[in-house]
């Protein structure tokens, strides 16, 4: 008895494995790299299963919400298991009607070699467009660039002339966002964890300025030295002490745009935010949005950024790491702030 | 010599004065009950100044703020002159073209039998429709009635058949926002702090459920057990622990209108809100307003509730003391939750 063709033989398939649930900080040793064997790459006949090729893989900081059961609305992750998460790959084989053998995809996917993605909650996109980085997927032209656009142009109501803050800002999202904001002619101000990003801020994504938070013995001094006349968008990515900085220094009507509270994921008990005053006084409105809730506008948002990255006018900044096994490391050290920009991993070469 | 008129003859006029500035929870020792003399009633030649003779002196929690210097964006009380706040009156004389004598107007007035509006700040609306009683020109068609108003049908964005939770519900804002939630078809439960609110919830003003704050161990249990499949809108008076509950029990899309934290206003320190994760989890819209955005849409207002008040579709519970003199301890029940429904210091009348 022989296999009738490569896709019918068996295949090693190496993965990272969610170790058990987490409290505080996550550790490499939270997950394991090993070799599972025996992946077949073809569908069974009837099923609508996909078989993807992973060739990079996201790291995100909601990521880590799936580590603990108490996360929220989200499913965690399955100790024993891969941990999934936003990936670019190739359709290897497939039962789903809509994609078939040799499709670039970007969606949800496992962290390993190859991935069955199974019918039920199939989040996956076909990448139409490849004249562009493929890794783009996972991050300008995928969910965090949905977040940034959704996030700055539909929750946030820009309007020109006006002053924007944007924390985490070199990290996937924010230095859209920053680049966004001076599309549309806002004064912009971004605050990073390093003097090499508030570099990076200030020289390469246009930034008007930024700031080193970790330098800042008091952030409310530092946004008021920013922003002398105060704030009128603050794109949230981190919130505690960062929120409650901000909220000091909103201007009437401010919107504050909430993605996510970085600062917060690693914390056993969230901190307290004690300025929500200001929501009142000075009529903020913050609203928490999620990029799945924009999905369905995809398309359009592709008509916008596509010609944006093929012009110029938008650049982004990726930091890439080479093979599967290097991405725990990657993936922890969202969390310390090693990254600069969007911090990817590289598995196999398409 | 003597004067040709009543109007010129000096009269005195009883003030409730405001001491000095304070921290912690006001008392009646911070207000003094004086009487000024030789107030003349007839506006100067050349003034553009008003003279009222107050009727209604409207008792608000917002007042507290002005207490102390450091309310943020609002001008604190002047230590040695008499409080202001809401009111309705009698205009005795005036310089302004828009006002004349025999005029009976509501709006920002002073602690006093009389007061000389002065043309800076001027609040100030004339009431044209006098079926109703006077006095709900301090509440249910004044700044209370136009925050509920406001806050429910333009921030809250309601829809039939959602969930609706309002604090403080019994008081001048919150009684409202239930009827109105029941007008839209919602289903709407309120807290408040004494049993006796709870029945007048429950029995006169319509709420679908009610439940006494004072009396639940547990904040996040009692929302769980009136909201087991969640909150829509969440009408915010209050602030504190009550926020921190309600976020967890929000459901997705939810939305938080947020007028006042009446549960801040005293401490000297604004305690730590910790769940504000949920806005991400549940992409919910905190949106704080101010009743002062909303003026220009004054007549808009009165259109839809002067026909409620008078067909009975709307009910309005008021809790008038009689005389300025008891004015200060009306004010301060406020934050104990002495008054039942709107608190408003009668002064004289019309």
């Amino acid at each position: 008895m022989a296999d009738s063709s490569d896709k019918e033989a068996a295949v090693s398939n190496k993965q990272v494995i969610f170790k058990d649930y987490i409290t505080g900080f996550p550790s490499e040793s939270d997950m394991a790299t090993i070799t599972a064997g025996n992946l077949k790459l073809k569908v069974p006949a009837g099923s609508k299963d996909i078989v993807v090729k992973n060739l990079y893989l996201s790291c995100d900081p909601y990521m880590r919400l799936l580590m603990e059961t108490s996360s929220g609305i989200f499913s965690p992750y399955t100790p024993g298991s891969p941990i999934t998460g936003f990936g670019v790959g190739k359709v290897m084989d497939s039962g789903n009607p809509e994609f078939k053998a040799g499709d670039l995809v970007w969606g949800i996917t496992g962290w390993e070699q190859y991935s069955v993605l199974k019918p039920n909650n199939l989040l996956l996109f076909k990448i139409q467009h490849t004249d562009v980085p493929l890794s783009y997927y996972t991050g300008i032209l995928g969910m965090p660039g949905v977040t940034a656009y959704a996030g700055f142009y539909e929750v946030c109501s820009p309007k020109k002339g006006e002053y924007v803050f944007v924390s985490a800002a070199s990290g996937a999202v924010g230095q859209l966002v920053g680049q966004f904001a001076k599309l549309v002619g806002c004064y912009v101000v971004g605050s990073a964890g390093t003097r090499e990003k508030v570099e990076l801020l200030k020289n390469k994504l246009g930034f008007d300025d930024a700031f080193n938070y970790k330098e800042e013995p008091d952030l409310n001094a530092a946004l008021k030295r920013c922003f002398p006349q105060g704030i009128d968008i603050y794109f949230e990515n981190v919130g505690g002490k960062m929120l409650d900085a901000v909220l000091l220094n909103m201007r009437i009507h401010g919107r504050i745009a909430v993605c996510g509270f970085v600062s917060q994921y690693n914390l056993a008990e969230p901190e307290g935010v004690h300025n929500l005053m200001s929501i009142v006084y000075k009529r903020v409105r913050v609203q928490g949005f999620s990029a799945s809730d924009y999905y369905p506008q995809y398309s359009k948002f592709l008509d916008f950024m596509l010609p944006c990255i093929r012009e110029g006018k938008i650049k982004y900044v990726e930091d890439i790491v080479e093979g599967l096994e290097k991405g725990p490391a990657a993936l922890i050290g969202l969390f310390s702030g090693r990254n600069v920009g969007k911090q990817i991993v590289a598995v196999a070469p398409e």
